[in-house]
């Protein structure tokens, strides 16, 4: 049960968000920005950062929602979500993905944990400057969520099935239409 | 100097809100919302929590600019807010806002930390349903600020001068000033 009183009974972030639709627009404003605008990294390798950052973060809505909307936007599907976020050194990715979530895993501990070393990593295995600073704005901004989900103990709901009906409805609809 | 080569020489934030300004005005609209629109705790108590959480990240950019912004609007001053930033539980500040600073020091070691019996002592020091809202999602929101601003490695000036001036234009401009 949340820890205040939402005037609905939506899960996750989704009922904060309708519960004060004044932080609910830019916060879902800058989610659509991060992971669905224009960018060089493909929507499912940013929903991958995300679901990353929300499993170290050991938060259960995030986590599930996240997951799925990359299996959903990803060709390798649940199986790679999976993979990186049990052992990210052991997993199948892609070298400059690999370095990214290094990254992000950096700034989930702290934005002072990231080093020269790392960002000379990932622009080595081909990651740009806009790449490297998405990276970590999405790792930062899930820290966000995350704390923002779990410190209202809001509820997540334990089935698959749930998150994946939401995956359709964001890789549709996007994140505005949450709050429009 | 920055992990990444801005277009700008400015420090912290500003920098990186000018880098990429889709990112920019969400960023600035939500700090606006959260910080400065209309609320039943001032815009000095909300800077207070930002700064708090801020110190607590360990974070010089934001700790010295939300502590001059709290500090300019607070009519302890900046002494309130050296005070609580040293030690909360020793600090002289409202039962009310004690109460919501040890909810924000919770929600900066992990959404999870926040228990019931915390909202419940925040609610027994008078502290609304909304004010108990906001507090999570400042406290959450300076938990990314503070990660985008250190993992990016930008510059924070050393003079508290500077981060006095800043709060003369934020109290009188406002964050959406910076990117429009």
């Amino acid at each position: 049960m949340p820890h205040i009183s939402l005037d609905n009974e939506l899960p996750g972030i989704v009922g904060l968000l309708r519960y004060r639709p004044e932080t609910g627009r830019p916060l879902s404003a800058l989610a659509e920005t991060l992971l669905r605008s224009p960018n060089t990294l493909t929507p499912g390798e940013r929903e991958l950062i995300a679901a990353y950052v929300s499993r170290l973060n050991d938060c259960a809505f995030c986590s599930g929602s996240h997951s799925a909307f990359a299996a959903a936007q990803l060709p390798e599907g649940m199986a790679l979500v999976n993979a990186v976020c049990a052992d990210l050194d052991q997993a199948e990715v892609a070298p400059k993905m690999r370095a990214l979530l290094h990254i992000a895993g950096k700034v989930q501990q702290s934005g002072r944990a990231v080093t020269a070393a790392d960002v000379d990593a990932a622009r080595a295995a081909g990651a740009s400057d806009t790449e490297i600073h998405d990276t970590v704005l999405i790792a930062a901004a899930f820290c966000m969520y995350n704390r923002y989900v779990d410190g209202l103990a809001t509820v997540a709901p334990d089935s698959p099935e749930g998150y994946a009906q939401s995956a359709q409805a964001i890789v549709e609809y996007g994140y505005l239409a949450i709050v429009e």
